[in-house]
């Protein structure tokens, strides 16, 4: 840590102002520390004593001066310049301090009255913190002004960037801690800056915060030099500016006239680009390194060992408060040493000199509407989905591609939406092979690099981001729902597992700000997972992995919902359902290669929304009695596999009675009682019947279907089949046999499980297995699948009658 | 694309070996196209017809022939300095060129006999490539030399830092693709240098392969500057080289030059820091910028569109060569562009002079043991765990931290394999936190920055690997598992999720592994999953998540364990037994706070040997009748709280006849056919009754124990209590409370469940119900559990006594 601040030698603050901002720190400071700590006695009016103390000391000090310091300038540059901006704190850990600044600018009394801006709200604010009923240690949902967590460290950047994003008046100020700095999603969002346009978009003022210390080590960028690091951000494309100190008063000055700069640079890279010639760089954004002493301003040392300036100040430095009297009174040095009786008056209030400091209204952080972006949404204008329906003139026989089809809806989105610039399409490098390529007849790609004459759908304005990284698309989203916009994100379906942790994360934060009054509702994050696990048998056995589903089904009913339409029509009916609803996480796994299509429009829409239902025009059961058997299934390709089942069953064995039913909604399989979705048992008994068998062909890991039926009064008559982590590469058909979900091994599996059905027909069984042989056979001399398997189709017309 | 290459100037080889590595290159270029498009008429002794051509043509072209061209001048360097080196391909779509390159050196045909050196094996290498039955599309377990998949892009770098950790004499080439350089993994990789001793590991050589473009796109680090690169590059700490261009003449001359020197850099560092005076920096390695055109040497332009040089020559740059007489041309023309009559001699052999190019024996990428792990493989060295055995005087009412015990017992295996220097230890700055600290006893934090005075556990040899990115520890960690070391991976449960897909990637490794003979096996992935999410409470909901283990739960069984010790000695024997073992993955959840303890040694023994288990001493059923309920638990809290509620049933309903079953080995729990863990149907029944109520409090999300359970005869009754996804920051207790997983709703559940109880227990319901919101009031209170919870200890002696 250098002594001597770096960058720049001018002096911006005169010593009025520099007296005040320095206050107004020492408060946030004061605040910050009070809500470790206290229990009573908040403005030290008498001696602290034991009882003042809570009896569990928690949170983070580390890194919460800095974050205060940051934000007390950001206050200034607001006010001076009359700037709209939001601050994401990456450092989520660094709760106190922001829960401490938005009590000082007035917001926080605002959202919960009951911590009012007095000596009772303030006793108040500092027991609530991490106490049992309070609030949590780190900035969340609860904290106002906040879109980030910071729990698991890695997204505040992608946040940032995502939040700006066609907001061309915001600027994100983004604070990394050096611990984040580590991760990999962080290192790779800082070329986020190849996607902002600053003709349309904001800006990020990323502040790269260098305590040099995780929870007990050094961090590695911490101990870089400044040469190296000035090379590594120059390498990402920014101009890095530095402010490096201890000494207070310096580092004030430093800040200000850091910040003035670095805004300076920011107007005008977006003045030139709204107002001059637009260049073909990518501008070079400012950035901060601001080198501070991790836990500044707090205890040099406990106990004679070093705590400023190294890992022991990350969370409690001084913590046997309540039993160690010389603990104690360090800790009552060090409050006193911001002098509260110089910042707040006699009733507890901060002084009006200081309070002046903030800025006022929406613009204050805090309550800066951005961060609550409910209040800004406005619903997506949406076509109408029967426009772009696929026309099954004959049901089982008409082939279409469902992405692709979904893909002319998006396109008409984006068309209709362009005015309000409110919707963009996220994913890696995969929407024209995803089949979603018909957006690109209305917009293109993001691209702020340099174009060349021959390259495809790239421009300056596109609204569809492709990076290779599911880190990024997935922050650049959510930062952009949680500022009140719409999205959707297209992947493979193997390769969301990347982003696993950052749905968790999003799932928890959409959690509590649904029990929060004052949170007003996003719109809900959409994933689309297509290139699945039965149509990657070229890419083969790394790109097969299904259980993205089982991650999600883990989590509050309220939250989640997986949609597995069958065919095109059915997906517009979910993808357009899914884009008008909110703070909810929507996956639908759909194909993108050419698959029959069974539903017309009606029959997709009455079929979805139902969520489950009887297929009665597959089934060949007489209503009054139960069926022999019932064929489910869940997913495309299983519905394929088990409509051809349900074909070679019906062929070979009339006299079967056979019900076919297909969930879109996986949801409905649960009790009522356990998800909004869920059928009654009274219905779910009504379609699985109580008591026959059930073959279930279903899209990824069979254990999921048994975990959502294990009530259910016919669930020991289930069987499924799914992925059973059986992959190569090899044909679409050969993927199903190797996991025994393909036609025979169903239909097999249906003769088996009909009590008395297998002994009389074992020459049936034995045809199939055969035909197994044969395929087998086939396919290693071929390369291809079985023309009668590639080719098959649905054998009836629309009337039910056999074709021949 | 410059055409000019710029880095360096100098002339290395002569015309005769330029001419050669040429033909070699062009050799291993022409079996790459042979393996995507043929399926006989290898050589192309005959005109190109379309019954030649397979039916379905997969597989990545674009980066195949740079991949190529570096392998080539590899096998140059090694042959003329010696050198050990494996060859890490990041861009695992390049399979055929790893294929070829195998094939090319003999390795190929050593391990698959059929696939011999001359036109027959060459045909069958053709046929086999993405066939079914063949071989996958990407390098893969089945790809000689390969240690890495490529398939999920980001861990390349990662896989080789942890391969040449403790390999002094290896050396790593790391082909980075520029589409996966856009990836978190891949982008916190770089930072690995960090880590890297020279004077005790090996080095390695990345090479970031910019060939400019993804499926259909641009690439970032593609579309940067030369300038730009060279400062990231410089700022991550690294000496770039540049290699830039596409006349193939000039640019063997430019890489053979730049190896050249980029190989005395490794050298020069290595000897310095073996044999001079070690300095206090760490060095600044050498990795090269390696331009060349996507799709090098094939198609220009097929159908009046830029094919090479462009993102169209990313997989198959010609595709209808069957049908298309006009694109079959195209084909044949590319591949009597290498002039094959000039490689392979009438037999359809490698010529003599080309063949002489290759390394012998090992020194050949595809033959290097290291690459083959377990061929390298030595067992650990274990000392006894009864020597850290926790002394169970008291059972139930002695306290320990089991991580901490546990944390001895790692301790004295650094020390017994100091001198084999196999073992290491992966964690994100936790060690200390997660209560491992006694390792630090015997080695350090390996750090390659500067260290300050003040600084602890820090050191250049350290032997615990801490970096805030659990990407790069699961990848590390991969990396030094699969060149034949061990290792232990210790995590915050919560944020393990952050490489869910990373454990995806290593265990359809590992089950595709086991499957081929000539893969030796290697030792198993253990993950210790500590700072649990009922020990979170500290730090809110962001780090309260157990779902890591229902990932786990989908992979293949023989792949995967899962263990719950509900204690230390418990801990000590999983974590001693998981190190002992190969080719698996191993999942231990325990905590790391003072916990009461359960079981000696011998019993611990007893118990994790059969996985699952009646703890009789807790029980009071009477052994000729069964129980009137079973608690069952699994994991360290739900144990606790289970054994609290049985003390509170016992207290107050004398005549209620418990079972208590304890699950250490989640994989029990299936069905013998389903694990080779589970139990016997019959087993389970005598453990679970057939018919009695179940209570069973579990670690994590309830819904696994049901799926895990849902065949068993006594399923209906088993009603499973866990995380239902609700948490904050407050006391571990209510943590409990808040899921209703705590000893309170435990056994009420209990009266609940047993038929007639509760109508005659209403008091003791009331009772409990009172305890629960007294515990609200208290809590809310005073910010700390209540005495008699915190306190609670198990109130029976050794003999079952109740103590008074």
């Amino acid at each position: 840590m250098k002594e001597q601040v770096t960058t720049p030698s001018t002096t911006v603050l005169d010593t009025a102002e520099l007296g005040l901002i320095d206050r107004y720190w020492r408060a946030a400071n004061y605040l910050s520390v009070g809500q470790i700590y206290l229990l009573d006695n908040p403005l030290l009016r008498e001696p602290l004593k034991a009882e003042h103390i809570k009896p569990r000391l928690l949170g983070h000090w580390g890194t919460t001066p800095g974050l205060n310091f940051i934000y007390a300038h950001l206050n200034r540059i607001i006010r001076n310049r009359d700037l709209d901006i939001i601050y994401i704190c990456g450092p989520g850990h660094g709760g106190p301090g922001m829960v401490a600044n938005t009590y000082l600018e007035g917001t926080y009394s605002e959202i919960y009255p009951n911590i009012s801006s007095d000596t009772d709200g303030m006793r108040k604010l500092f027991r609530q913190f991490s106490f049992p009923g309070g609030i949590p240690s780190h900035a969340a949902p609860e904290t106002p002004g906040s879109i980030h967590e910071g729990g698991e460290l890695g997204y505040a950047l992608v946040h940032a960037y995502g939040a700006v994003f066609d907001n061309p008046d915001l600027i994100a100020a983004c604070v990394v801690g050096d611990g984040e700095a580590e991760t990999g999603p962080l290192a790779a969002s800082w070329h986020s800056n190849k996607f902002l346009n600053p003709a349309r978009d904001g800006a990020v003022l990323p502040i790269l915060h260098l305590n040099g210390y995780k929870i007990a080590n050094p961090t590695l960028l911490g101990r870089a030099g400044d040469e190296d690091i000035r090379q590594l951000f120059t390498g990402y494309g920014y101009e890095p500016f530095f402010v490096e100190g201890s000494d207070p008063h310096q580092m004030h000055q430093a800040m200000a006239a850091t910040f003035e700069q670095a805004f300076d640079r920011i107007r005008a890279i977006q003045q030139d680009a709204r107002h001059g010639a637009a260049g073909n760089v990518c501008p070079r954004w400012p950035m901060i390194v601001f080198r501070s002493p991790k836990g500044w301003t707090g205890p040099k040392e406990v106990d004679g060992k070093k705590v400023e300036g190294f890992w022991r100040a990350h969370q409690v430095p001084v913590s046997n408060c309540r039993a160690d009297a010389g603990h104690r009174k360090i800790l009552e040095d060090w409050m006193r040493s911001y002098d509260p009786q110089d910042l707040f008056d006699i009733d507890g209030r901060l002084k009006d000199e200081l309070r002046a400091l903030a800025p006022a209204g929406k613009r204050r952080m805090g309550a800066n509407p951005h961060a609550n972006g409910g209040l800004l949404r406005s619903e997506l204008t949406t076509p109408a989905i029967g426009d772009y329906a696929v026309m099954v003139n004959e049901r089982g026989r008409t082939v279409a591609q469902s992405t692709e089809v979904f893909g002319h809806y998006l396109r008409d989105i984006l068309t209709l939406n362009a005015d309000k610039a409110n919707f963009r399409i996220f994913g890696p490098d995969e929407t024209e092979s995803n089949r979603l390529g018909s957006v690109f007849e209305v917009t293109n790609r993001v691209w702020m690099e340099e174009i060349k004459p021959y390259d495809v759908g790239l421009a300056r304005d596109g609204r569809v981001m492709e990076v290779l990284s599911e880190h990024l698309c997935q922050g650049w989203l959510e930062g952009y729902l949680l500022t009140g916009r719409h999205g959707l994100f297209s992947c493979y379906e193997a390769f969301i597992h990347i982003v696993d942790s950052m749905f968790n994360q999003h799932a928890k934060w959409l959690k509590v700000s649904r029990e929060l009054p004052w949170r007003k509702p996003v719109s809900s994050l959409n994933y689309l997972l297509t290139s699945h696990v039965w149509r990657q048998d070229h890419n083969g056995f790394s790109h097969q992995d299904p259980g993205f589903v089982d991650l999600v089904a883990n989590k509050k009913a309220d939250i989640v919902r997986i949609y597995l339409p069958p065919d095109a029509n059915t997906l517009l009916w979910t993808g357009d359902h899914c884009l008008k609803t909110y703070d909810r996480i929507n996956v639908i796994v759909a194909g993108k290669q050419p698959e029959l299509q069974w539903l017309s429009m009606d029959e997709a829409a009455r079929h979805c929304e139902a969520g489950i239902g009887i297929w009665h025009w597959a089934s060949n059961e007489q209503s009054a009695v139960e069926p022999d058997v019932v064929m489910a299934c869940a997913g495309d390709v299983p519905t394929m596999e088990t409509l051809a089942a349900v074909d070679l069953l019906r062929q070979n064995i009339a006299e079967l009675s056979i019900r076919v039913v297909n969930v879109v909604d996986l949801m409905a399989l649960q009790s009522n009682e356990q998800h909004p979705h869920g059928l009654t048992d009274a219905v779910f008994d009504e379609l699985f019947t109580p008591d026959r068998p059930v073959i279930f062909a279903y899209h990824g890991y069979p254990y999921l279907i048994h975990r959502l039926t294990y009530r259910r009064t016919n669930h020991g008559n289930i069987h499924v089949r799914g992925f059973i982590e059986e992959g190569t590469t090899t044909t679409p058909f050969d993927m199903t046999v190797l996991n025994e979900l393909d036609r025979y091994h169903l239909a097999i599996e249906a003769i088996e499980r009909v009590p008395g059905l297998k002994e009389k027909r074992t020459d049936t069984v034995k045809l199939f297995r055969d035909k197994l042989e044969e395929h087998h056979r086939y396919v290693r001399q071929h390369g291809e699948d079985m023309p009668e398997i590639s080719g098959w189709k649905w054998p009836f017309d629309n009337n039910g009658t056999r074709l021949t």
